[in-house]
């Protein structure tokens, strides 16, 4: 009946009140919880008791509550950006895999607007199984990713861009269309979901584990 | 440079001619080459020698020439389907795994309108490393699949229903925004494209192999 | 000439002058008057006789003038929520209700990437005659319960998820293409439709009654 | 397990020999079989002894395996549309009703941009308790009957119209944001659906009853 | 080469700075000048010697400089609005108007869901050559007025609503696609442009004449 | 309760037996009708007393069964095309005004691409009390004509084009959004709609007059 | 008043004789004529004389009336495919361009999926002033691109792809969002409009020169 | 490796302290760096080392770091806006040429609703060699001045307007449909992008010249 993925408060639309006792609830439940989408004016809204409690890191709108797990897992997973814009989402993805216990590495502003950027880093990005990569505007580091790399491949299109690019439409619409072949594609900005994918693939369940309640609170 | 996918022509576009062209040098290059989107009104159009030297499948518009490599891996892959209308999709997922070598087994009609299908499968489901979710509509089902199943899930929305649903739209932005956390999700319609993914996540790549030419002529 | 459904102000696009009157004018022709989307800003500034004569909730922005009618229906209503978020959407359908004389029953965050939540009720829902479904996201909760209960069912799309799923229009779009049979929409957010819709479905007016002026002012 | 809807195949999509399974299926769990979207072109291509044995309804595209019930229910139920071209999605409402027992009344070209002819026939239409309405282009005359009628009112909206309104996303929108209070909606075309809604509202399940097999097949 | 229409200057997207060139460019070349879409906080941002100058409506945002021209028409135009929220949008109609010696009888809060209120004052609408049309939501009361009045008929959709309605598109559409015969239709809150055609079919050029300098500032 | 603009039958969505029904109706309520949107194909398949009958052109896809109506006004109203794949529904609008007793002058292939082409009959159009502008592409047509004629400016956007412009959207959205003062819109393609706008303002009711039943059938 | 860009009729939504009429009225002005958008299917249809002198290309749908001119410009400009089924729309740019006397050199399937395709010709693209891109699907050759080479890049998306792809949109998006600076872009499939740009930038006239008509008929 | 356009920072999306890094890098490695989209709250929370020695402008929210070049080409770009809110796109154009040594002229408030305006400055600027347009609304400006002007036409389309016209996008499908021949289209706002545009046309690097990083900071 349970997955055993990390569990996660997302805060968004949420009251100060309604994130307090679901965060309080899931360290009840598993020991830890992940906190989403939690801007510094809503950390500064929570209850201090539980605001001085939580890990909180500002560019990714992540916190933790509780103790971070040890690392299990190093190497598997490649986190590569386009731009500088896309380093909130990527922080979501790194925050999201370290609280499973997955230790991400990532390679940031590697648009390809300016390729050497992609291809010097080419042959050690070959080497992860797992690659998320995570663009705005036109998403065409997906496409080229896409063809040189081998592992799973995650793209987490963002809401970077204006005009034609507002809200990450036209980024999504690109990975999903994206002549490279297999590329699997998600929500844009939804870093941990491409988190959980990446879990799943590795089969690295949060220590909550196979017996934890269900991921949603 | 090569990435080990399976070599395919997407004939949907392309004349007669130009079709012919790219499948003898798939088959040149690889030993074997798989065409997809082939319709039976383009495979009547081709050169005879062609035509007949083709394994033409009618539901899911594949076609394979040259022999078929043996299996390497059987029980890696589920494909559920929602209903009767998504096998074309499904068949293509099916096909093209199966020309790389893995034997997916098939789930076909499971529509989460009616529940009991799915749960009097889902244990079988859940042995599965990869499971790929094939459904148009408002694509409930992967949803439902994604909260129970602790594999890699892979949604392929079809361009299955009328009215709002027309073209598969609705289906593709249900699976986008799954609340099941891990779910990844491939263009509409893109068999090809799930299967693929799915060769990446089990490092299975085809026979012709990391020095074939690009995946997709 | 009039059709007998709850008087109700809708504040949002009015200013505190327009809705003193409207609300006033509605006290005076049926005894009490409904307010909807009534925020905490605006109700700071409404003249201060009016607020305080008001029953006003936060959370569902709805406040009543005058007093509440008696309880003359119990039993028939359900009001299922999808998360947390959905909350503000159930409280304006359970609102409106029970200004009309209806105490609806809420259960709040059952969603179907947690399914056992959905079937732990389903016994219980299914003896409701009407069930009233609000969720955003993707909305599959709309189509697992279409095909788990015999009632009446109103799907009320909310604007709750970010990315594809902004405004909730994904969610509409799978409320209406749901393949569960007999499956009803209303426009996003529309808690006071939903309640409206099973008010009629119930025969149940509200005792202003059939003599009433038109009911939304 | 069962909700004890009308059972139905939905043809569009489907191969003949597909449609022939489905429907031979259908009528031996149940005795009786309803197919909907089967158009001429299909019905040609259908098995001659399925093809016989149809009672088939050109202009509603629908088709009736075994014998029809009898009629259970008489005056519960009308079905209104705007113009003549939306007869055939009329049609679809009236033969899914009366394939579960229930005798509609049609009331055919009743636009609102020809006010009188609502008007002449609103105190007939105010007895029944359930009005489902069809229409396409602009959907006025969901607002308009909205506002004059006491029963539930289920608007279905057609794909009748050109321009700004091609596929009916005018005439759908129309009646979601409806200022009537209360109105339901069904996706563009569904009669099907909007029957199926009517009689969960009436709690006229189809004589298959309860016990019956899954609704979708 | 000049057509004679009110001048008028489009605060919105302007600097107090620019607005306030235009303004006197306006006035020194035809004696007066017409603002249109000044909001409160730009008036308090200008100049304060224009600012005391103007003569402001904080509803319709709109404003004189210089003197206002005498009435030269009366009873030729009416503006009925749907709603209370849509009165903004009718007082930009109604001031464009008169700036251009036009006196407009303004009819308020006639939406078709309470048809009676419309019925009321057809007579009165029927006599008026002009009848400008103001409604957010659904916008049924373009079609009904189409089919009931037989002068010139300007529909202006609001951008009055929520859910699908957002932004006024849906009113916009159902005004298009009417079919009432010959509603015309403006952009959305495009009560300026209303006004203008009134002016057009009234030829009723603004007394800054048909040797006026162009209308665009 | 009639307001007197010219009887049509919209045939498009209707079966020939509906169409010959509906005709014949007008003719006997009438004297004449006239039906629109009628191509070849669909003429061919009219029973042939009908179809011979009918004084069609297939240009324009309108017939007239009847006589036509003497001339009674001529010099009011000019239609400009911007292209030659506009001239169906000139057509339409030249054909429907005729069928009212409006003779109209049409000016084609005036696209501003080649501004001295309008430039050249700038004096003689603005001497028309009604200019219809029929455009499709882009519709820069609109808002230059906008700008340098008086008289009441009737857009209708037309379905030509292709890519961005498929289907008239952006010739819609061109029209609306013009920053020509007082320029009205119609439905795309809609001819008929733009001729009976130009008949209201002329107050030129066709001759079958205010008792005539409902406008569109 | 002319501004000597190449004389085309756009053959698409004409009928045969208003092609033939064109066509002629182009050749007797200029010299020569150049028809786009021409299938086989219209060729067919158009009078014999004129069929038999025209120089038709199937595949990008353009012909010629009367000679080609002579070659005045070599190496300025490279058309520059993503795919075969790009094809048609490189062709349509390479004949408007030589139909003005400059010769284009074409790389066809040049997708950046097989990125070495792309980095083998990138000395040679460097040297062209002008290239003119060609892509449907997500576009991503557009941006990396527009990273590597200095001239004037012209990107036409096609109308290639499936799903998200279908018609273009994505491919147009992409263009438009991209981060590569300076990129231009046309209307999808404006094979037509991207040669006139490169005209326009290589000051190349069509020897029709100055003193023509306008460019479209 | 590099193609030699003038570096620039991209601030909307970035820290304050992300961009100051930028900066530093870009006048570092040329010497100096261009920043746009920084607006003033941002300049303010910049560190006050950086925010003094920026030359920045508000209208067109950029700034530069580091002495400007000195005028190499003056003459070559005009740039032409449709209305005054235009200013801050053709600021950002004019800005960035000035920035490369390309000293641009504008020609404010051009648009063809006053025909004349542009028809006073035509011969003028037929006399540029590229030619950049901006307008927002329905972007007539393009097509008229693309029939009129024989160089090179970049059209920036811009979120000016409101209704239908809200974000640019009808003035962007405008300038992609447009008549006129080879006309040239960027992003929505993209002044940058078209400035990059005039550059590679006129071969006139920034003096950090072809051997510079890449433009992308
Ligand atoms: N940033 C995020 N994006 C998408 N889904 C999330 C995110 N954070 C949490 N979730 C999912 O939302 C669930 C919690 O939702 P809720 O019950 O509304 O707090 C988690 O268990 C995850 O499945
Ligand atoms: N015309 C229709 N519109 C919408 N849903 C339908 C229609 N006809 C049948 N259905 C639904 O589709 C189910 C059968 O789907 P299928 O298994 O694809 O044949 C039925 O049981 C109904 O729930
Ligand atoms: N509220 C309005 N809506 C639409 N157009 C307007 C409005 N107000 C003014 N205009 C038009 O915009 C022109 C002035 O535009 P601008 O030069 O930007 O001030 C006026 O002459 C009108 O044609
Ligand atoms: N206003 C602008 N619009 C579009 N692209 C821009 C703009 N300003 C800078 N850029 C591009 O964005 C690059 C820098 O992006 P970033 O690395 O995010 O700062 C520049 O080198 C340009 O290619
Ligand atoms: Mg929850
Ligand atoms: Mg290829
Ligand atoms: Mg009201
Ligand atoms: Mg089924
Ligand atoms: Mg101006
Ligand atoms: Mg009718
Ligand atoms: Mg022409
Ligand atoms: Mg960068």
């Amino acid at each position: 009946r349970r997955i055993g993925l990390p569990e996660a408060v997302f805060c968004a639309g949420k009251t100060a009140e309604q994130i307090a006792i679901a965060a309080e609830a899931g360290r009840t439940a598993h020991g830890r919880c992940l906190l989403t989408r939690l801007d510094t004016a809503m950390l500064a809204a929570l209850p201090s008791g539980l605001r001085t409690a939580l890990d909180h890191d500002p560019l990714s709108r992540t916190a933790v509550l509780g103790d971070w797990p040890a690392v299990r897992d190093e190497g598997s997973v490649a986190v590569v950006t386009g731009g500088t814009a896309d380093l909130p989402v990527a922080g979501e993805v790194a925050r999201t895999l370290r609280f499973a216990g997955c230790a991400a590495t990532v390679f940031a502003d590697v648009g390809v607007a300016g390729l050497w950027r992609l291809l010097e880093i080419q042959e050690r990005l070959a080497a992860f199984p797992v690659v998320i990569l995570v663009a705005g505007m036109e998403g065409a580091l997906f496409t080229v990713a896409g063809g040189l790399l081998p592992g799973l491949l995650i793209a987490v299109p963002t809401a970077v861009g204006y005009g034609i690019a507002t809200g990450g439409h036209t980024a999504l619409n690109a990975a999903l269309a994206s002549c490279a072949p297999g590329l699997l594609v998600t929500n844009i900005d939804n870093g941990y979901g491409a988190a959980c994918a990446a879990l799943r693939a590795l089969a690295l369940p949060a220590d909550a584990g196979r017996e934890s309640p269900a991921p949603q609170t």
